[in-house]
């Protein structure tokens, strides 16, 4: 199968529109939105601070008003592959010795990931008072297309913390079902006849469904939080307090109404009470009592419009604090200490927010005879299961002199420097948060611009080649409508809770589910992803086989 | 029981907020209310136009933080007569001899009221191709306060058209009854103890369920749209065409999510696709058939977005054409006409628009032995169910010379003339859309201001009067947070469906429901209503009895 097959999906899609089809659509859209709260709190460069002193005003997230056509062989692997995926950054990290090895290079030279390992320590030498750990995962991909090979599935990244847009991702799944099939799914009203879509007899080469897969991502994620609510068990404190979640979130969050899809499903289904605590209010709100009163150091929760009715935190689900830009006032720090500290279920602990470090993904990557760290993490699994989690490994290569794949120069030092080679890779930096990528040509004068005792901080890994082909069109948060060429990402939601015993280094994993997804689409001139900065859109699916 | 017995409730009611409280009250609010489309397009007094070119932001609509507090009684009185009510206006818009000699004055000085009626005529003298009716309607009534007397409920208005906020109305229940009950209705989060809440072990003397009763306006509503569709029966095009429900909506509505949640519904649980048709493309998407081709005039809906799929159309639900000032083009008539003549179920008719006119309100007002307006329509009701009717009906007087009620002159204009009872009455206008009435004092100099010819467009209604010491705070669009003195406008949902045989001035009720409440809250120093122009807000009611 040549290159262009793999494209052939995508030749004309989506399907053309007429001014009152785009009309009708773009209307649609912007209703739908904001009637399902598919929306976002919109940017100062959309509505002015002065305009919008109370920030009250909401906007349609930024979405494409179709969905991406998607090879449903690499769907399905990426869901298949989850649970292994849960428990290999489970059993990762438990190995804090393995973990400490894997990064102990970066944490001198990276002053972000040095403050969270001795707040690891710290508590470690105190005595960690909690032995459930829970995952709420995202894995990322792309699809590569090679000459003479079918669609492949290659890993991006692998989020352990504040993994985002399960609760959109299942609105706009919602929506293009809802476009693709209204009044029915023979006479859709929004949709031109697309043999992408049930509306037309089809071309018999490509099988679809005619729609996105159902998305339950929110019900997944709802179900792993309330999981390790019910595992952390009674209250810890005297007399005993109710218990409740907290949400950790950013002062100024923008993407507020996708953390509260979770929190109004897990009180909806689960009957679980949670409360939003703002970063800057963690030491405010919360408390720890002293050692003498309780050594259990249950983390209290003292809601500021209530403070006669306190709670204890049985989960702390971060959707904030995963990058170093957040800790900038003196008591950030002391405030992520507090937490790790308590006997709340951290979501995710420091150890876990660390297993997702870029350098950890690379080191993975090592195969046998070199290494063979799958096995050793995942020694139960047979060796086909490794090579499907192998399979979606893109090449990538440590800048590391002391690199262990190496002996002379390493390879990823000689194929970051030579212009010919980076032309085929990307620089990425070892932290959380998106950003700063480094692009083809530029990774050699980048390299030379800095300290060579820096380069350990990046990672080169091959750039993954998704079909050229793709188009889509995408509603801005602001209203534009925009058409184009574009890059699809897939994330693929899991959760998993587990229980460490101390002295051994497997975790006993107690729920571990797959479930829900996300595609994000950017225009293909824009290297960069992150769908609340902006730059790229809220998708969903639909999948398709060819013949 | 004493004029101070009936505000004793509102004494300490809603319970003060802390700096804090508001905060959380107001942030969980703003939250609440885009989540889940309580929502409105913001004015462009909030977002001018130049910020908003593509009208894709949107805003809380108005709302109180708090359900204001409602006597049971009263609340059980509306409910219990509104399937009378239903029944009442059915036959009155199916007795045309008795609406046109109320009509006759009215329409000789008013060009509105007298272009609908010549619409009726004309369809008449080419003959009604259909005989199911469907009204869904809106009781308006206020608590009215008096002196040894406990608190009473009288009727504002009868609203027989664009019966609107039944979709938004449901979910201020919703939100209220989450603030008072999350995370537990003995541990609200969001309210302050007070003894209209479960929260607090309470004063005696009050019983409440301590949250708004649920709301079911939006399966009320919807389930009325349904039956009328269903009773349509097959479609009567050659060949046959799927049906479907139109909105008729306003070109710049900023109303669109209450309208939404209605044709949600209608989709979901009714499995009745419905599309949104703005008024000034009613000639341009939807034609009728010429007489040779087909007489049983199906009224055909061409989508713009996809002209090859044709829906006939079963029923026209107007959130339109209400007001004089919507008839502003040159085709405007044109087009009601055509929906009049068209076999669809016209919600309403013109005949059943006419009947929610307030003139015939202010007629039926009339007790025996002058007439029995009431006995004559519903000659089936024992008296007692009419009494109670009456007891909602505030004192009004016919402004023309030639009212029946007088002899030599009329009782309405003595008392609308004279500053001393002026100062106990409004004056409204005969026609929908609301505004412009005229209070108090302001009357007599108003009256004398105009040709005596034009006063038999105006009511004179007794003023009705509300607890005094009703207190509440409201959230406005635009983020200002407002506490102070209010009025509020409770409305009972009810929707009929009925046939009409030629000759008898009888309806055949098939379908009469009541179900869902509105409740309108003003600041008390504006005498003027309507939630969408910004003087009101939505609200909820928590309902309570006094021992």
């Amino acid at each position: 199968m040549a290159d262009h097959t793999a494209n052939k999906v995508y030749l004309d899609y989506p399907p053309a529109l007429t001014p009152e089809q785009e009309e009708y659509l773009v209307q649609t859209v912007k209703n739908w939105t904001v009637e399902h709260g598919l929306t976002v709190r919109p940017s100062t460069a959309i509505v002015p601070e002065e305009t919008n002193p109370k920030n009250v005003l909401a906007t349609n997230a930024p979405v494409t008003l179709f969905p991406s056509p998607f090879p449903k062989a690499c769907f399905e692997l990426a869901k298949s592959i989850q649970p292994v995926y849960n428990e290999l950054y489970a059993s990762i990290a438990s190995d804090e010795q393995w973990l400490e090895e894997i990064m102990r290079e970066l944490i001198e030279v990276d002053d972000f990931l040095a403050n969270l390992w001795k707040i690891h320590i710290a508590v470690k030498e105190e005595g960690y008072v909690q032995d459930l750990f829970l995952g709420m995962f995202r894995s990322d991909y792309m699809v590569h297309t090679a000459e003479q090979a079918p669609p492949s599935l290659k890993q991006v990244e692998f989020n352990t913390i504040s993994s985002s847009f399960g609760g959109l991702a299942c609105l706009v799944a919602d929506m293009h079902t809802h476009l693709a099939t209204y009044p029915s799914p023979k006479h859709s009203v929004a949709y031109p006849l697309h043999p992408l879509f049930a509306n037309s007899a089809g071309d018999t080469s490509i099988r679809t469904i005619g729609h996105p897969p159902h998305n339950e991502a929110v019900a997944t994620l709802t179900a792993g939080l309330a999981a390790a609510h019910v595992a952390y068990g009674p209250s810890r404190s005297e007399p005993r307090l109710p218990t409740c979640v907290i949400f950790l979130v950013q002062d100024n969050e923008r993407n507020v109404f996708d953390q509260l899809a979770l929190s109004t499903h897990l009180y909806k289904h689960h009957h679980i009470p949670s409360f939003r605590l703002p970063t800057s209010k963690i030491l405010a709100y919360t408390s720890i009592p002293s050692k003498e009163s309780n050594p259990n150091r249950p983390l209290i929760y003292t809601p500021p419009s209530s403070p006669s009715t306190q709670f204890e935190v049985t989960v702390v689900y971060f959707r904030a604090l995963y990058a170093p830009t957040e800790y900038n006032t003196p008591t950030s720090w002391a405030a992520r200490h507090h937490l790790e500290r308590s006997a709340a279920i951290k979501c995710p602990t420091i150890l876990l927010h660390l297993s997702g470090s870029k350098k950890v993904q690379q080191v993975l990557t090592a195969r046998p005879p070199d290494t063979d760290h799958l096995k050793a993490f995942l020694p139960t699994h047979p060796e086909s299961v490794l090579e499907n989690l192998r399979s979606t490994f893109a090449p990538q290569y440590s800048l590391s002199a002391s690199a262990s794949e190496a002996s002379g120069e390493p390879e990823g030092i000689r194929l970051a420097l030579s212009a010919e080679t980076a032309a085929n890779h990307v620089l990425k930096p070892q932290r959380e948060g998106g950003g700063n990528n480094i692009y083809r040509t530029n990774i050699p004068p980048f390299l030379n611009s800095i300290p060579k005792s820096q380069w350990k901080q990046y990672i080169l890994m091959e750039l993954i080649r998704p079909p050229t082909a793709a188009k889509n069109t995408v509603l801005r948060s602001d209203g534009q409508v925009v058409s184009g060429n574009v890059i699809s990402e897939l994330g693929i939601f899991g959760t998993c809770l587990w229980r460490n015993t101390p002295g051994d280094t497997k975790p006993e994993i107690l729920h571990s589910t797959e479930g829900g997804y996300l595609l994000r689409t950017k225009g293909k001139d824009s290297d960069e992803g992150g769908v609340a900065a902006g730059f790229s859109s809220l998708d969903s699916l639909i999948l398709y086989e060819e013949y």
